[in-house]
Formats: structure tokens, sequence, C-alpha cells
């Protein structure tokens, strides 16, 4: 497919413009409409890194590499309600299959309506080495709730369950899925930037990240980025009971899966214990795991005992290590 | 290199802060202030594809992978006394070497503070395949000029010489470089984004785009998203004594390779007659070199016979072609 050809296509896939994108694919720059200070952000999938197209359809992963974008933008507080932009910088393998980019391309659409989301530019290039997108994402809020706010005192709670994608993910490694794997398996295949939560989140939160690689990882980064500590009680942990089972039956410890595996996109927040009971009616699956303490990084019990973990969660950048 | 080291070294290289970028490097996304109607745009440059690592320094390589994203901004009419910020998004092979990996961040830096851009943010992944990195750039503008505007008896006309990079690469692929290739070397090691010159343009021009691929393939895409042809006068192309020496001397012809091998950086711009003299003024070495006419693509003259290319110009995607 030649490249004008790709853009036109794409461009059907994508959808329609938006009035906060008064120039979108096609030219040098994309021009936005800008509705307030600005949130901005860039994430990278490669294959055979971030994810395994021999496990999942190239729709999933047009769909997971925009949702991944875009949960940074909900755990920084991006405003649901105003425009949300995206340019997607895609890396060709020579000899990749046209209608598997027009899957990629699709899901990365759906993914785009379902969020709110217009695509507004790219690039494409090719490569000698694998299938990987690049994509930057765009929002606008008045409160951007950062990791580096947390005070000691805070508790530490999260949008929803935990450990879900890492059951989905296993599940697919390890065929065939049992019937109450369904819903991890989606969860896994097409999760979802929690963006309306984690705006009315932000209206109160002191800090807030996106539970993208692994809980304790991701608590772990904000204590630095705040210069606290945190204690987590892993039997607080929300998992749901098809994903106990299905990691059991795998012989994988649930709790400890669900605290260090990631890609659930959950947001974990911080907040005072006087907004908890606002906060809850507002986001009604919040659940508290634990409190933010003036130590330096991530403690976790188990039973009152300290649990001592092997992996805390997938560090990206080098060593490199290949998460599925 | 551990993520967090490399941020912190990163850092130091990119430099400081400003105004227009409240919260950078380092929290799930960045937040910026914007500052007027905001282009974005996003480039990928793949080691093998847009480099060769054995031919430049990897301070030259993240010299120019900024500066080839901040040139789409010039080519839309950036304003350069406004914020600019870049995201630098890295894919990093396994057993990258980390002295390469910071020349590469010290060059990325250089550019930064050449051009006035803050490194606001990014990602950083590990890849199975070639070192890539994706930059996105944002600036700000009152008036975007588009490659879609331009008008049958538009001038067309160029910023500066063309052809001095493909000249610079050349003498790098066959050393040793004679003692006139200093200066198309640098143009081809360290281009420079013109922005200044572009925000000038961009009062008066009614289209514009930066020649990247090449002049007559550029050429053809600002014909197509305007809907019109091009006639050029290969004659007219400005091209410096040296590098028509450099060229002849390894049996290129000068005038054909300036008209099609790109990377020059330079900026086309259309403009209505009566806006010549003006534009002069405010962009010195602004040349005329053909015209806007009714037709759909380019056509290049010589000596008043139109001239027949192999090679338009290069064109990103698939088929995948290597430029050098």
């Amino acid at each position: 497919m030649r490249e004008a050809d790709w853009l036109r296509r794409a461009a059907e896939l994508f959808g329609a413009r938006h009035p906060g994108v008064p120039v979108g694919v096609g030219d040098d720059c994309a021009l936005l409409e800008p509705h307030g200070p600005m949130l901005i952000s860039t994430d990278t999938v490669v294959d055979g890194v971030h994810f395994d197209h021999r496990l999942i359809d190239w729709s999933d992963i047009g769909w997971r590499a925009l949702a991944v974008a875009l949960s940074d933008l909900a755990a920084c507080g991006a405003d649901p309600t105003r425009p949300i932009a995206a340019l997607l910088a895609l890396q060709l393998p020579d000899e990749f299959p046209d209608d598997e980019l027009m899957n990629f391309a699709r899901g990365l659409g759906e993914c785009a309506r379902a969020h709110g989301c217009v695509i507004a530019g790219g690039d494409t290039v090719s490569t000698p080495g694998p299938f990987a997108a690049t994509i930057t994402v765009v929002g606008y809020t008045d409160r951007a709730v950062l990791r580096s706010a947390a005070r000691v005192g805070d508790l530490v709670a999260v949008t929803g369950p935990l450990g879900e994608a890492a059951a989905g993910l296993h599940a697919l490694q390890h065929p065939p899925a049992p019937a109450n794997a369904a819903d991890a398996i989606r969860a896994y295949r097409r999760p979802v930037a929690l963006l309306a939560i984690g705006a009315k989140l932000a209206k109160a939160a002191t800090a807030m990240i996106d539970i993208s690689d692994g809980l304790v990882g991701d608590l772990d980064q904000l204590c630095r980025a705040s210069g606290v500590g945190a204690r987590l009680e892993l039997e607080k942990l929300p998992l749901t009971a098809a994903t106990r089972e299905l990691l059991s039956r795998d012989r994988l410890d649930p709790l400890l899966t669900a605290a260090t595996f990631g890609d659930d996109y959950q947001l974990l927040c911080c907040l005072h214990p006087t907004s908890l009971d606002w906060l809850c009616a507002e986001a009604p699956g919040l659940t508290v795991i634990g409190v933010i303490t003036a130590g330096d990084h991530t403690v976790a019990l188990r039973g009152g005992r300290e649990v001592e973990f092997a992996r805390r969660g997938y560090e990206h950048g080098r060593p490199p290590k290949e998460k599925t």
C-alpha cells in the first residue's frame, strides 16, 4: 500500500473531525484549538515486547496502543468533556500485511471513538525491526494531578479490580481458555482508559498514577516522585472471583500477581482521609488498599508480615525485560 | 543504565525548564500552558532507514532527530517567540551502549537549546529491532500555513540552497571527504529548522512545506493537497558552488540531485506575486524557482524541456526504500 492510500483508508477508519482539531491528518502539523492547560504524553508499544501478535488480533493491538496512551491522560485528570487528540507514529516492517495494518487501524479507530478521541495526525516509516507504534495524546484539565504531591497520612486507593489482565493474558498463553476467562481476556485485549473516573478523582486526589507496569512498581514511582513511602495491605486488593480462580488454577498467587503484573490500567490515587466519603460517592468502585507513610518505597503486608517481591513491576528501558 | 538514571542524566543534558511547560519530564503527562492555536507534529527516525550510525556520530543523530521534527513546525509557521516543546519516545536495542545513548541525548539537547525548544517528556522502551526515536513537537501560531491553500499563479520559492545535505552525505559515504565538503557535511549532520524564517514567511505565504523528502516529491504533495500543479525551472534552483563541485566530482547531476534528494530542510513556499518584494526583504535568501499551475503534479523544466525523474523523492511508508 502506498502512503497516500494508507492515509486515506486510515482516515475513514479513524472517523470524524472535531472542532477542537481544525487541521488533522495530512499536513506537516495538526492544528489544535487549546481548551485550557494542556496535558501531553507519548507511549510506544513494540511487537514482541509489549504484546505478542500471535496471542491477540491486530485490531486489539491497535485498541491497546491507544488505550495505554489515553490512560496517562486519565491519570493526570484530563477532562473528557474537552477535546482529546492523538498522533500515531507507525514503524512498519517490510512485507507487513496490508490487511493486518487495516485491522490495527480499525481497532485503534474503535478505541478512539469509545474514548471520544480524535486521531489528528501521525507519521509512517519503514523499519527492518518489529512493528512498533508511538502514540502521543493531548488533553486538557484545569487541575493536573501529579505523582509528586502525595502526603504522609494520605489513603491509597484503586479504582477497580487488579490482576484481571494478568489472568486474561495467562489464559491466552495456555489455551484452551476456560469459560470464566472471557471478562479477563477482554480486559487484557481491550483495556479502557478511565477518563471519566480520573477527572472525578482529580477534584480531590493529592496524587495519581495509572497502574500500567504493576501496582507495587508504579506506587514505588509515585513514592519516589513525592518523597514518601507507602504501606499496602495485600488482602485489601480488589480481585474478581474469576481472576482468583484463573490465577489459582494456573498455580499463580492471585494477590502477588495482582500486586505486580500491571496492564490493568486502573488508577491509583492518594487522598486525604477526609475526602474519602465524597470520592467514594463519585467513583463507586474505589477501594482503599493502604496508606502513605514517611518511608521511601512501598511496603506490602500480608497477614501482617512484609512481603518480599522478586519483581515489583515491569521496568521499561534498560535492562530490557520481556513482559509476555 | 536504569530508567531512573537515564531520566536524571538526560534531564541534565536537556537543560532548563520553561514557564510554558509547568510540568516536564517524569510524570504520566507533561503539562503545557497553551500560547494560542497549537501546532503539533510527530516524526520517527530509524537506524538503517533514516540514518546510518556508521557515518555520523550519535550526537548528530540526536540533533537531526529533533531538527527534522522542528522543521515541520517551521513549515507551518510556528512562532519562535512562544514556547516550543518536544517529547522523546525512544526504542533502545538490547546492549545499546550507555555512552552512545548519552551522546544522542547530548546532541538532542544541543539542538533543543539552539532552537529554543524544551524537552518536556517522553517514553523509553526496549526493542529487539534497531534504535528508533519518535519525537513529537508542539508550537504555537496565530496563522497556520498549510499545504492545501496554494493558488494557480502563485510563485514557488525556496528559502536557501538545495542539494547540500546530499553532497554532505555523499562525501561521508565516500571518504576521504574533500576540503570543500565541510559545510555540506555540517548541513547533513546538523540541519537547522528554519523557525524564524518560517514565521516571517507565514505572514504572506499561501502554502508552505519543508523539503525533507526531496523538492519534487514534496511539491507533488503540496500540489495534491491544494488541487493544483506546479512548473519548476531547474536552472533556478539555488546550489552552492561547493555542492555543484562535490556532486559533479562524484558524477551525480547536481540539479537532479538537488531536485529530488531532500534532507536540506529548506522551506518551500507559495506566494502571490504581489507579495514577492515584501517577502524577499523579510527572508533575504528566498529564491523563486517556479509557479503554481492548473495541473495536478510537478513538471520540471531544464533548458525548456520537461525532465523525467526516475525517483521524485523519498516516499515514506510502503514500499520501503532505504534512503542512504
